[in-house]
């Protein structure tokens, strides 16, 4: 059975940094991604604020990078979908499709994504005019029409955030009264660049070759109306890919992992970093953060430990 | 009186996050440095952890593509020293050398610096052998000698990690027993790399163009001996930059700035980021993510209280 002292589950940027963490720290290290290397931020086009392009790249070039650096520092990488974790003490027994792997130590990198409205035109205008991060995207809208979605905390803080740039920020919510607390909704409320369209929901996202229009129908008087916009904002929700995670990790309510400064979750020598972790911000350079400080601690906790695991 | 929604004290890698994520957000936003900007990380000649660069680089050019970066949103460089944070209701007044300074919320990327043994050579030589970090340069010493100077849990750990890499560690230390905890201790013992000096202090650090020996004072016998290495880890203290934090900022009994997830402080609407915060690992990619992070709750804290504040 292959061995390796860190196991990384997820290859985004959480992952790729704890992979060089960990592999430069001289722990034989390997990193697990069925999908593409990169992660979510694969597909977005330009990433102008991870600290140190100031000529912005896209989220590919960036994570390509911290691939070939993961590399160079003689991380593996595997691709083989993750399917249980296992324990024998303080043995961690990953299982995939193909083999099983024993580990000192796990990393769980296996992020989360924006729960989408499954709406025709959302999938094919991601990128171009449909977004789930106004603190990623929100400076491209100066001047311009913007929607957002959704009437939780996020929605309408990032709709607030949005009226620095954009000339309106029309705000669609299912029900007829938000979910953000009172102080946001008051901020809100007074803003004069933000419109609201209650009990409506959005049917449809149209547009030449980037977003031009919504198709919306209001739940109260059954009718459709269309309206302008440049970008459409959604947000209805983040969703954890904490499948592995859910018999022994502790989960916040919301099914992403609790951790310690240290990223250490519950379970001795199992780390998380990055989206699917309980978080205050979510960027590519909390993730790369996350990731170094996993990778740094799980070396810590193996020196400990050494003598206490059969690999 | 000159007026920013947001002043950043200190050009680090910290600084310069804050920067780009609260001017790219649309705030008025400053950064004040009386010494270089880029911080402690621009004396290091390689940085090759810092996730996205694959071929190393100078800590002088990696801050300054994040100084770039930061230019480009709008953000404003003042060359002045702060010598005095008050406050004004919600408001902050910042004095300078030279002026003074209102501004909604205020970050502190102030930074942090190792305590030196002050000894002949060691400033000579830093970053030509002489070191502060293994983790930064830990993996520059295979097969190598290296000493480490100090006997707390850094010290130690550090001292084992580097094991990792060096062929012989020396653990040089001025008391007869370790500070560091039994466990950490336990291992170091037991370590075949690792070699102890007790009751010792490094009296000079001497080499041609790098280190290649110290010269060690023995406190019990009173002797002097020389040891050949080709590095030398410093593991004495780390001193935070908290001058103008002590009147109002609550600090741990080290000095360093308690902050939230949200690296708010006790003082509503100023913020700490970085090496100055108390934190578990502290690298150029932690540093960009508290200031990130700072940037973006100072926005969201300005548009909670933006009537409240009298700028």
């Amino acid at each position: 059975m292959m061995k390796y002292d860190v196991i990384i589950i997820g290859a985004g940027p959480a992952g790729l940094s704890a992979a060089i963490y960990s592999a430069r720290s001289g722990l034989k290290t390997a990193v697990f991604e069925r999908g593409l290397i990169g992660g979510q931020i694969n597909v977005t086009e330009e990433v102008e604020n991870y600290p140190g392009f100031p000529e912005a790249l896209s989220g590919y070039e960036l994570t390509e990078r911290m691939h070939r650096q993961a590399e160079h520092f003689g991380t593996e990488f595997k691709d083989e979908e993750v399917t249980a974790l296992g324990m024998e003490g303080l043995c961690k027994i990953v299982e995939t499709s193909d083999n099983k792997y024993r580990a000192r130590a796990v990393i769980f990198c296996t992020g989360a994504y924006p729960r989408r409205l499954n709406v025709p035109g959302e999938e094919k205008f991601t990128g171009r005019g449909v977004s789930y991060c106004a603190t990623c995207d929100g400076a491209l809208y100066r001047d311009k029409i913007v929607a957002v979605i959704g009437g939780g905390d996020s929605a309408i803080e990032e709709g607030i955030f949005l009226t620095h740039f954009a000339k309106k920020v029309v705000v669609i919510h299912r029900r007829d009264e938000l979910r953000a607390q009172k102080i946001i909704q008051e901020r809100a409320f007074k803003n004069p660049k933000m419109e609201f369209v209650w009990n409506s929901v959005v049917q449809e996202i149209r547009g030449e070759n980037k977003v031009q229009e919504l198709e919306v129908y209001n739940r109260k008087t059954n009718t459709v109306s269309v309206i302008p916009v440049d970008g459409v904002f959604i947000y209805v929700g983040i969703l954890p890919n904490n499948k592995l995670m859910e018999s022994r990790i502790d989960l916040d309510s919301a099914g992403f992992a609790l951790t310690d400064d240290f990223m250490h979750t519950n379970v001795p020598g199992v780390y998380a970093a990055g989206d699917i972790r309980k978080k205050v911000l979510r960027q590519v350079v909390t993730a790369t953060s996350d990731g170094a400080i996993a990778g740094w601690s799980a070396e810590k906790w193996i020196t400990e430990n050494y003598d206490a695991i059969q690999l």
